[in-house]
């Protein structure tokens, strides 16, 4: 499946990567203009490029083993403004536009709605719609 | 290792977070104010209880397999503001004042110098060292 996508370029983007051994690497989606962390998530190569070649976030799902275009159900796609790699490889930081301004398939703007409270010694859900 | 220093409250911390079959969960350490996404890390159970112990975030180096207090030697410390965790409870994003403003251990600020630069096809390296 991956040579039919690939070419000289999509090596060089593929190969600074440092894929772990199921083939994978972990990606933060950031979103441009507030810079909050929107949700973690997770590709293989051809999630990458496809990623490259739609211009919109497309992650590899592992509990359903197979390419995950986000928002394909939902709507709330994610335009890729850049794609930035960490000192050693092994992480990608995404920079998106979120559709909708909502990430999280609960119908959060982001995943990270649980805070830990170290008074109260318990994690407070900070989604709107929990009270 | 683990049993002295748990107790009902650390277990209400730690039984919330999915740990991976390695026993440890991705981890985003994002600054306080800039909102920057500084770099990814992991930890397991202990690193977890010691960060909270501390204050200042301590991570699992899976290089070298042992606990990591992230500017034991830099100086560079994490002091962790507040602990937040996903909707699926596998991964945590640390919001932390980063000492001196250096995460990297390149002496960046932030791991993610490396852009991708789709129109020349390369990986363009934005640290402040390299012109």
């Amino acid at each position: 499946m991956l040579e039919k996508n690939t070419n000289s370029q999509d090596f060089t983007l593929l190969d600074a990567v440092t894929w772990n051994d199921q083939g994978l690497v972990p990606v933060i989606a950031q979103e441009v203009g507030s810079n909050d962390v929107l949700m973690m998530a997770w590709m293989n190569r051809d999630a990458l490029l496809e990623t490259m070649r739609l211009g919109e976030a497309v992650y590899w799902t592992r509990s359903r083993q197979k390419l995950w275009h986000k928002g394909e159900e939902s709507g709330h796609t994610q335009k890729v403004k850049e794609i930035r790699l960490d000192c050693d490889g092994d992480t990608i930081l995404l920079m998106v536009e979120q559709k909708d301004g909502i990430a999280c398939h609960t119908g959060e703007h982001s995943c990270f709605f649980l805070r830990w409270d170290s008074a109260q010694s318990t994690w407070v859900n900070e989604s709107k719609g929990h009270q």
